[in-house]
């Protein structure tokens, strides 16, 4: 496989989402990191700043190359020349989803795309970002569930979103 | 990916198999299907006739090969030097088992090897080769389901078995 | 099953549901298709373009009666002197809450009234209203997805919500 | 519906079988239960018993009729003119084996021939024939799983295969 | 175990919940029932309404006592010398959300301390408190699925929001 | 919870066995590990060893105490005034038919006598005692998937019955 898509909000990028960027970039000459930008949310991080933090935490990987995009999943991949797109499955509720995200983009993307699955490893099949949000918004700790480059940046932007103040 | 491994009984191989083997050479420079010979079970046809099922079915595609194996997966896997297995989740049930191997051989591979998935195409997720033998026993019509190469042998090996007589 | 009642949101109706109705119409004398009226979600279509287009895509289907409804489906059943109510299964998120809600059915309809299952066409089990209306609204190709009549109806309506403007 | 087959080896029938023929018998003209016939397994009651205690547990629904068969199930479908098999849906696990079997069966069964799905009752909805069998053997309480008069044959059974000595 | 946390929203309890306060009840010495206050939704009884309405229908049950908490359940679990925390699961679909808490708390918990599952009665298993006020909103029947106490606390609550007028 | 009883084939125990035993056992006075006697299966290790085995890799574990039995697990609960039965939960296709256990057994336990899951670390839930004979059959490696004293067990038992030469 040339290029290979990874895509996702990553807000933040978790170390579940890092471990599988890691195996995938195994996989292939280039791995896509694309971030979603979904304009109907608003997001925990910018996209700019989920861009950066994806490439800090990717930057020993020399074959990984982050991007963001909206519109059509099937846009990006037909413009970009994207022989594959990779995606986790953590747990029987991703696969019943995926199974018809696949299906919807098999007839979608050009002749020859294919989405491939690798499976979350069992020390980050329970991580998602929205619980790790939930978990930090709440004080919990996070350490050795995101990259620590990720948890300085997460403790910078509670800082500033709440003023520098102890909430 | 170089080298990718694509396993099963195939007993026989079916255009649900056909379908998988055909988009998994697309992402890689070989793809062996290796054929499992399981000396515990008695097949319908037998390891010789199987992997010449599959090199008439997949004559057309160029690189991919067929070989046989009985023993470990991974033993296999490390001394072939394959990249990656590939393996088709239909369903559900499908999907509890194959993690479950997934992270097994995740121990047992040589590092940077992975499992990878694709989704069965829909056409063909109720096809398997045991539900094909079943419902072909009792006479039911199985065209379209199977290479129509692989019908004529399933035909001659029937009549092979009752001895040339309607059973 | 005198009159059998298939119910949805059908906003708008694809071809998956219309496989549907098409094979549940078989199965009694009378189909009514609900459209369900869902006061606190803003549509796509109103409940009277949804009725109008379910009426268009069946018209060749001489015992499928449209009707719409809001308040409790029970009322309606009980009502309307409906024999069963008839529901797709995709897949397995489709099942589990499907079977809560039948057995909570089971205690608001009257007697002998049930809930019966169809499965889904394979070709059709990917299909969902929210998922196609993503997809065209991002501009991709939705063409063998619904029906060409209604495929007609969403570009009448994307141009009359956009001001007949190129967005 | 005119003619509705519901099959399985009913060995024995249980109060979930019967729950499932009562309510699938309101559907329909005439309700089948098809008693499958597997030549590949000793069964614990015969064929012609199962068949007489089915007739036994359902002598009060007046449109049920009790037949055997071995073979392909879209055979017997086929050649009785039936207008659709009706199954019942326990659990998960039942979904992903069924949907395989009725989309196999799509492609065998003549024109508008349905297999249609009903859920089976809470209540029932952990109970199996195997499962029964099993508890029995162990002297374990089964009043209320099955019909009495099922209980009785059962006892007989026991004390014909043990030549009536407390084992 | 000492003492054992059981958490939930209870807008309002169930018959399903309590059910299970009843059996966790007797596998400890004390069994807290721990109501979530989740500030970013409305919910339809105030946290000292549910609070009330837990000990009213608990009161026969000497060993269950009740509180109310916001904030991160493992924050309550280590302030509290709770033992372990109880869960039930209803179906396949509760399973896979509820391992991914589980995983995540055993991260969070104190040393020792236990998520631990009940399976929830097959007569309450298709009932849930959304589906409970969605009923009783349209004026379905609801009695048998929430104590008596519970559905007079419903009426009351209704009766306020409208005003004491019919809607 | 006074006596809790966790039962399994045991053949052998594994680190996933070992790992639920030592949670459990902190929850409960006592904790009975009861090894199944299956007389219709072949074990690789006898009742015996499989019993002896497990009281060598629990003996850290002060408060565990190792039985074995054949027959009805009711029986064996009722007898022995255990409080609870405790199982694990690794994937969904455990979780179906688990539930399907605990509700026949709910039928069969004395009263207030429960079943408890506990969720299988994730580290763990890959493994099962068939998976590892499998592999270490085909001469695999399994350390780190049984305790250490249990893996020696495993290669004197090859030796003996392969009489000491290498297979």
């Amino acid at each position: 496989m040339k290029r290979v898509l990874y895509t996702g909000s990553f807000d933040p990028i978790t170390n579940g989402h890092l471990d599988l960027i890691n195996r995938a970039s195994k996989l292939c000459d280039e791995l896509v990191v694309g971030v979603i930008e979904n304009k109907s949310k608003i997001p925990f991080f910018t996209i700019e700043e989920r861009t950066g933090m994806i490439e800090k935490a990717t930057k020993h990987l020399k074959n990984v190359k982050v991007d963001s995009f909206c519109g059509l999943l099937a846009d990006y991949v037909n413009a970009h020349n994207i022989s594959a797109v990779v995606r986790g499955l953590r747990a029987t509720m991703d696969f019943e989803y995926e199974i018809q995200m696949a299906q919807m983009n098999a007839r979608l993307f050009k002749k020859d795309v294919e989405t491939i699955f690798l499976m979350t490893s069992p020390d980050y099949s329970f991580i998602s970002s929205s619980m790790i949000k939930e978990v930090f918004s709440l004080k919990g700790n996070i350490k050795g569930l995101v990259p620590d480059v990720i948890l300085e940046c997460m403790e910078s932007k509670l800082a500033e979103k709440t003023g520098g103040i102890e909430k």
